[in-house]
């Protein structure tokens, strides 16, 4: 019997940004329910976060560490089932450690921690508990990167030649970290986001979004790694020659010195047959740029899209559908495989499309490797 | 003390669209939790909605008025706070009645109901019995809607000379009601839809959002009316001219047989220092087009934008919103609404702003003008 | 032997706008030579304009009158072919009346002249004379215009039911005719610009395009005529209901107080398998909506379009052609004909393409029909 | 006394596509005759080529040698003044030289030539005799790409620190230079296209477009040159990072193997205070996207733009000036410094700027650093 998911999350408290949006994510479909919290470092803060939120009194928890071991000892009706971090960086490994440890599943914000060596424990852990781990990568929960994924394995587009993928920002083009604005601050500090900024911030999502929608691998790059705000101490900019393991070519650059720009993932793909591109901000529109007739322009919610393209959307075609509703997709998809595996039974392969503890190994290795070939005077640096 | 508001509803059962959108409306902000519902006229049905809901067995109801009474007797703490009515137009009236004779606040899907008569009836007993009513007029709760209007109010845009409102869609290019798509089949039924099809599904939301931007009323029309599928019993086309009452001239036209069209709503607005643009499809922009300097793109979540325009977006610029989240600002204002009265304290006056009753006679207004004067042969007929 | 055609202008001499657009249009392709002109009222200026244009000293002359008296009299090889008209609305039927009367073909500026008794004399003397006589309707002489003209012709979008087409500008949003800008002054002036403004300067484009790409004739309207600007003595915004011969419906309007806007025409067409779209100021995509399939957008110069689209482009698709280009194609085609007429030769049938003195007098029709109709309390005028 | 300029050309016989475009550049604006010409290597052709043009009998030359001798023995009044070089870039030297060798003007498509020794060689001379230069980069002519270079050369955008500067093409993504497409054959030939196949076609365009607006020039770069198609002899795609003199960061890519890509030219520029975004295909539009104030749109022919914006723009705003404008602009500044010259006045700075041999000479080297990049295993390459 099919039932709702129980969440207790990490982080998230008051004042704190991707905390709200994942409370969205994960309440908009109606199969999870925030049962817990661990909101903030600070036991009082986090119960005031919990008052916010409606939770029942007492599971509003000073430490993720109480969080899970008081949540361990509530009856199975009643105790969260997956924990949700929400937390700086450099805060995800422990609370991702303990959870899985003692039989908690996980949804964990990206980048999936702090070094590789956590990341290589995480996988390990992972896949000895055998418990779901997902990653929110969400820009791949947009139903028309569905499409496009469905495409390019279809061989619609024919062999791919060129991958550019851009993820221009510019709310970093001063030293906003000086002020009092939380998110600049730890985004910018070595201790808290790791050894990259830019480029771990939000160029793995760039490395991310290729890579899941091509089905292809990147296996060397040639990276310019720049820090052009004085005294920021992290990348702020990157310009990035890729390889990929069919012989493509590719192109990715992220900043947050891209003065004016909001949050403008975009991809285009160029395969032997045709082109292939889409923005994160007009999420709804696939343009696909045939060789040999007229540019077709694909729209979540019309036509005969793929399967996995129309079971992302909710809504008939041109009532657009945004960042939260693909962010959701994950926490939908991730409830559901719960919901199955509950109940022991199978759930349809279309759901089982979610970022997972590999994506996360794998964007580590992506910042590792890019801040290496940023330092290299080498031209090509393996992935 | 705050807490979440719980919500009855009445429809929106397997099958049906508009009801899942109501769902996912009220749960996004966690301010509301779906404890009841009546969701089908078949209590067989209704209850197998109700488990796929995760609801408290015995709260899936036969009808309306089973719900109504049984919920009444539900201890204070634990009985539902509203209603949602999301049944076709000719099933608004019934429960919206009993739900407000018995003391429950309502939110009601648009048009208000199936003719004046009952709007006139159900104004009246709103006004009598002070309970809340939202009519779900969504394409006001986008946030740039929100800032055209405070730009008209604050005379950023001068004098307004010209509206432009069209609403076209092309799903009903066909005979699809002789399918069995359900959509179809109601809104083209005269004893469920009412006097109008296109006029009254889409028409009104084109008439609200030009009203609602503006602070303007129509004052009379000129209307041609067509149904151009063969067999059709209700209009899918109009054309109509329209006078304000500080003198602005406009156009409004709706269809549902401008093949190709998805959702289309937009609106051109023009005073006499700038005109402003906004299309529903691309609901993050507002285009201001100043007469004595550059256009400018006004974006979601970016710069100095107008309180109410900030306070009805959730995430930061060029993470895109959508039409969920501009239907659950409806939701949400009318849960802070509802909680400030329980806990008998003033709300903001920013979340008072959603559509009620009142837009609801309006609306049916507007729908019997618009069908008179597409039958009458003088040019002008009063609103 | 095909050979240059020789060109006298009348009007366009220093400081007026639309004979520059004139000499250039007709300059690009190489098939006309500017030989003489009677560029001013003042002989003095006429001189000027003359030596700015490198004409041969003498073939500046004082008056039309004189020009073609002169010109008649030079020998054969020498003399000009046709009379280039781009004088302000009161002042086209004089030159053109003589010039055909003279013997020498016309092309004229739109609108045709002042009123219908005008036109149809002109239309008159034309059918008499057999001499060629084109009207600078320019808007259709952009490729992706042609392709929609011919799609609808071959049924690619099946019975059209719907057109709308807008003639947006802003310029005469404040009283600009009451400073010194000459364009401003004639155009809103009843003795220069006849018993329309808005309607007869942009609406008659509108109206022709309309009629152009569908084929169709509009049979009545009904129009909302409006002056905005205090003490402006012509209109300066209408919106129009019409009825076409087909049974579609549609709507026209036009404004020169839509604050902000540059020079917006579009069209839309509404079929029964598909829609298309065509802005003016991106006039190199032609946007088809498709009922079943995804939209596509056909672009000027790429792949497969009709053959008259693609003989009224230049240049490789992505090169953008634009607003010189489309009116050229008016001065070539006629050309083309004149060349052949010359050389006792057929022209291909697609160079036959130009809006034509028939054109002119249905323009003229139509100023006068929505004139009539604006001030008319019946809703339906006959056009 | 200023008179028309008198021009012969070297190539663009029947069938061929850039000399086409010369001439219409050339005609547009009414300062330029076409004279005489040797428009094909073939005698034959070249007179038929005359007859199309309308030349006297005798001045269509069998070979550019015969017609610079033979031009040069004509009376002043009635000779060329300069020679236009439309032939592939292995027959731009040749006549350039003669040229200049006896004392004609020059107007040479791009590239300049065919290596850099040749290069430099034009360049001496050019100094030596002080007879105008132009080379047809002609996207700098176009109003907007004119704004943006004033607009950084005042400090609009602040400092610059990222550029992206991107010409994708789709049109050679299969083997097209097999059949018996004229412009692929010899743009695929290292014979008569020199060492660079799209990097010297379109990627000199795409560094003279980045160099020209930004005022910086590129110092090192890392390129990634690659051949898709099999069997092609010349680069079809290359990716390069820049470093710019100033310490800005840049990324240029340009393709032939684009698919459905059109003629996608289009810049980026980051500053410190705002970004600047200009598409080649939509080119009367630019975007400056401020860090600190909403996005605005600037276009052609609106509002206060920058001198040299107005002077390179012919008609009002939103009628859109395309690719030929933009290639006449350097044709008519060529043809203003001539006349100035031939008259012996002074002409306006702001009709000095059109592109040169030492752009020329500029190409040429990024040309032969880029091919070096691409093979070297070092990450920079001195420019």
């Amino acid at each position: 019997m099919k039932r709702k998911i129980r969440m207790g999350m990490v982080g998230g408290g008051r004042g704190a940004f991707i905390g709200a949006v994942h409370r969205m994510a994960a309440a908009l479909d109606g199969q999870i329910e925030l049962v817990c919290g661990a909101f903030s470092s600070s036991p009082e803060k986090s119960k005031l976060s919990g008052e916010d939120l409606f939770l029942s009194s007492g599971r509003a928890y000073g430490s993720y560490a109480e969080m899970i071991d008081k949540e361990k000892r509530l009856p199975e009706g009643e105790r969260m089932d997956f924990v949700s971090i929400v937390t700086p960086n450099h805060l995800h490994f422990g609370p991702a450690k303990l959870a899985l440890e003692n039989g908690f599943h996980v949804v964990c914000d990206k980048p999936l921690c702090f070094n590789m060596e956590e990341a290589k424990a995480l996988q390990k852990l992972v896949e000895e508990t055998k418990l779901l781990f997902a990653l929110t990568h969400n820009y791949t929960g947009y139903p028309m990167v569905k499409q496009a994924r469905a495409m390019v394995k279809n061989g619609d587009i024919g062999d791919i030649r060129k991958i550019i993928v851009e993820y221009p920002q510019g709310w970093l083009s001063t030293k906003l970290e000086d002020s009092d604005q939380k998110q600049a601050a730890w985004r910018t500090d070595p201790k808290r986001s790791g050894i990259a900024g830019a480029m771990g911030d939000i160029g793995t999502h760039a490395e991310n979004l290729a890579e899941y929608i091509t089905g292809l691998q990147i296996t060397e790059m040639c990276a310019d790694i720049s820090t052009f705000v004085d005294g920021r101490r992290l990348d702020d900019d990157g310009n990035v020659l890729l390889h990929f393991d069919n012989g493509a070519k590719g192109i990715l650059h992220a900043s947050q010195i891209a003065a004016g720009e909001e949050n403008n993932l975009n991809i285009r793909i160029y395969g032997t047959k045709a082109g292939l591109q889409w923005f994160q901000m007009e999420p709804n529109t696939l343009y696909v740029k045939w060789l040999d007739k007229p540019m077709e322009l694909l729209r979540t919610g019309v036509g005969e899209l793929y399967p996995s393209a129309q079971a992302h959307a909710r809504i008939p075609g041109g009532h657009p559908e945004g960042y939260l509703e693909a962010f959701a997709n994950i926490y939908r998809n991730f409830a559901y495989c719960l919901q199955a595996r509950l109940a022991g039974v199978e759930v349809d392969e279309i759901y089982k499309d979610f970022p997972t503890v590999h994506d996360g190994v794998r964007g580590m290795q992506f910042v590792e490797s890019v801040i290496k070939s940023g330092k290299s005077e080498a031209k090509w640096v393996k992935f």
